[in-house]
């Protein structure tokens, strides 16, 4: 079975992640986070955001994302998100767990993107004591159907949030790919988001991930906060050295440029060749694509992994690793299909 | 300042833990532990045990043992442990987190090892509604104090429990280092142990350990619950490689040897040449010194990091990395302090 | 403002109830539910299910429906719904908070009934682990809609349940009003419910619930479960004696069957004299009315307090206390809106 | 058996508060806590305190308790309170139910009085990551060993507190019996108390306690708090009326005062008459007695309930009903033992 196109988390670790791996490995250094890989990796990010913020280095999205919504809404309130965001549908009620119950408001909106009337509606429905009011808002850049929202777009999200004095999450999961398509990171603080979780397993490392917290009061403890989750690394030097890696030497940019360029090969290709429709825009580095249920299992018997998305489409991702051989070798297949 | 000996997880990865990483890093692979690399891992684990177990690798210990704790207890019941387990006194509550209050209870004995009387005697009081009741035992071997328990001692511990129908935990943060001294792991399973952490980051892997389920009826929908609790590696064979490289090449066993044997040298050389006494019997890879404050003081002022624990005594740790000569430098230091 | 429909907790207690209040009051007594009101309540409600069965009382419907919810469920599972359902919609995510993160799926079907072939579906998805797979059923009866289940369609829900090994909940907050239908409530165990919740607030009491486990081995420990859930009385016999007053005299009984009579005279005459359609069947002791937002809201003026339902429909409710006149009254004025 | 000295939770509801439920009863009214009763009950509450205060009625001391602190402490923080606290030693847990695993930290002292010493110990001990440092102080007034701090010694253990920036709780399940001694209740607010529990149940009522927000800053949707905790009343007249008989009779004062002369006339008698000593210092209603298992044996056997408690000595609890006639048969009882 091949794996290139399943998720972009079949792909190994990026050259840059590994050796900065291998590098951070030498001599005793300080424990749980208090060492200089960690302190060199959170000012890397730090500068690509142009903002302060207090930054930590945690394992999994997942985790990542829930402690993230733990803060913006307490257990009686709700988060609202896109109703595919993968704190919705792919965490197996993580922020329930980490929230002690918060509730989420599926949102709807065209391939990923939030639609902000029907999140306008959401707030402005009169409050209850019998349900969770909306406290939150939670974004996801890039989003989880391959799209990349403009500041524009995420401008008129926010404000109306803001101005009802509820938080903003980002899912940067995906945010180099964003980052890759123009959207410019800068403005994720003064936009006003006040967490963001800024991805490294998709864009090269292992399993590693960024919280990071522009709004500083939010900070209280962080560090006993993360440790009770299970989320302070002990050995904390080989959590922020694959991102080290990547961000010294901008592989976590270019990977995902690679990543978005091999989605556009494989979008135009299966435009082009097959009969198959493409679902959404294809803006960063998933490409889904509109085939019956014989076509996908034809597919998958053909060797190729992929999945069918809550949307009916089959979704095929691109990483820093995915080659263009093997763009070539899966748009033949799909061509093949019909 | 020299971190040589202020924790085991001051040490990097062990060569042959890294050298899996590197290995493990070809290809695109299945996602989220449906990975060779994963299961030879795993297997490697269950050879050692003697034992069928579900096995699964997590992050951080402190998740690994609150998720243990959280299979063999209700939130409305208690887990007893030793007073400076881990557990009680250094993951920030995370039993009670994971757990949703889970209650610990704290008992006596000496030099880490868990009195049984002191246990029996919490066993035996009468249950009522208003307190958490004990529905489990946590044992750590080797123990917070360096010193390992023997068969007998924990059959002593273990048999009272499972006859009242409780569960068993062991915290095998070091348990490379018991092993080492000669603690049989296939007896692991035969005594009685439900739930094992067998312990990755402190005998030379950089953040890894694996739960180790007995008892597979406690592994319903495990791999949701771990998903749900931030501990699923999207990027699987990141996590179970570093392992693979310490089992396949028995540096797992041979690092802890290794540490075990500086551990002695040490202690010998603090008996010997300084005016201060051992506070605990140096069975496993951990010496702890009893040294007026103005000493500890002053051996941190040369540059060595070391801490003071409950017990008033300062902890000195080796590793698989621990050198020779950083053995003889640290006692020369401490024999110069009086 | 006339509060007459607009729940039936906006009635006081039945008489039999504040008689069986003050009849508890004399003398010392034993406190946390070993007295001998709470026993004997217990009995009226065992000999009612005519089964064996660990009963407890408890303040809130919420609560009690939460913990329910939190033995068949476990934090990283889901409970099955109907999504119009009271856990689904008016407790304020309870059931995550008390579950820990549980989720809920919500299920669809006409008049608050949920559509077997709906939940058969969500049976027979593949479980992932990123998902939060079904464990169990929560059903109403009678519904949030005002309809009654027959035994044919409860065992057309429960048994595909219990033949994948989940769990069945009856959330019976009306089931006075079922069982004055002629809903047998001797069925309710044989049927396979695991849990119900015997409704007592909506019957005539003031503020208790009684959770009833058929399956005594959910039971462990629930004295320790409902005291750190903060719902154990410490003047127990105070919970259970209006209970047993309604029990004892049958009002219980009597007053859900006037609640039904009365809701059936108020469908009578709204569906005789007014122009707007009743919008569910009337076989409980609620009414559903078909009505224009300026209608509602012209009602209210009148000083009838009722409320729109998320099916968009305006709800009346009556209970043992609704009179004959102020139902005639009240469809005087529906009868007047148009 | 007799249960009048059991604890004060085995007396009945006090003639005014039965009185007060009776009142409630008549007609319909609006559900939820919106209701005329639970606003004058609420008011009797401020007008007491002099102070303006956020007021819900909740139904038991468990859950106000736990709900209160987990309003003051984060689950990665802790609470100070009395090793033999309530929080502590008798509510299996709760804190950390309600807290998501909020610690408490046991502080010594005597007769159940915080050393204030002890306190500022662990106020000054630096914060570290893997442990839950102090959030807030958890403080009983009266006592659980019948005592009754006094202004100036409330004043030294809140200061301190409240300079660190940490919360203040008050548990006034005894609040009343305080109030008999003389203890001024417009103090709590003035000596920075954050939350007060206004004790019902012990004070006459049935089961209803209210929690008392001084700091609104707190009450942040505190009925969806509350609702979500299973502490909301549907049918909330019922749960302040009982309060609100108490208070406009003053009987919650006049009930406590009798309760606190019933104590002091047992301790007397036990002083005089008996060989066993004293204890505590009796202040509120409680005796404590040191006598040797044997005669707590007997005077169970003799027909008199009463418990040992974890200082070994056995405890006599008074209440607004006990009977002198009843003082004076266990002295003699007791006197007897010898």
């Amino acid at each position: 079975m091949r794996y290139d196109f399943g998720s972009d988390n079949t792909a190994g670790m990026a050259p840059a992640a590994l050796e900065g791996m291998i590098q951070a490995n030498a001599g005793f250094t300080k424990a749980y986070g208090a060492d200089d890989v960690t302190a060199r990796a959170a000012d890397q990010i730090r500068r690509r955001l142009d903002a302060d913020a207090e930054i930590r280095f945690v394992f999994s999205g997942t985790a990542a994302n829930a402690i993230a919504l733990s803060m913006l809404a307490f257990p009686f309130e709700a988060v609202m998100a896109h109703h595919a965001a993968h704190v919705c549908t792919d965490e197996t009620g993580a922020p329930g767990f980490f929230g002690q119950g918060l509730g989420l408001i599926g949102l709807p909106g065209l391939s990923g993107k939030i639609e902000p009337r029907a999140m306008e509606a959401i707030l402005a429905e009169p409050e209850v004591g019998h349900r969770q009011p909306p406290a939150a808002l939670s974004i996801t850049q890039s989003t989880e159907y391959g799209t990349v929202y403009d500041e524009e777009e995420l401008r008129h999200l926010i404000e109306p949030v803001k101005a009802r004095g509820c938080g903003v999450h980002m899912d940067g999961a995906r945010l180099a790919n964003a980052a890759a398509t123009g959207f410019d990171l800068t403005q994720i603080a003064r936009l006003g988001v006040d967490v963001l979780v800024f991805g490294g397993a998709k864009a090269g490392a292992n399993c590693a991930e960024a919280i990071v917290l522009f709004d500083k009061s939010l900070a209280r403890r962080l560090d006993n906060r993360l440790k009770q989750a299970g989320q302070t690394a002990s050995k904390a030097r080989f959590l922020a050295a694959p991102f080290l890696g990547l961000l010294e030497s901008d592989q976590w940019e270019t990977g995902a440029a690679h990543a978005n360029q091999m989605a556009l090969r494989l979008a135009e290709g299966v435009a082009l060749r097959s009969p198959f429709a493409l679902a959404h825009p294809v803006e960063a580095n998933a490409v889904f694509v509109r085939m019956p249920e014989m076509a996908h299992s034809r597919l998958n018997e053909l060797g190729w992994a992929c999945y069918r998305f809550d949307d009916g489409s089959v979704r095929f991702v691109c990483s820093w690793a995915t080659q263009e051989a093997a763009v070539d070798e899966v748009i033949e297949a799909i061509a093949g299909l019909s």
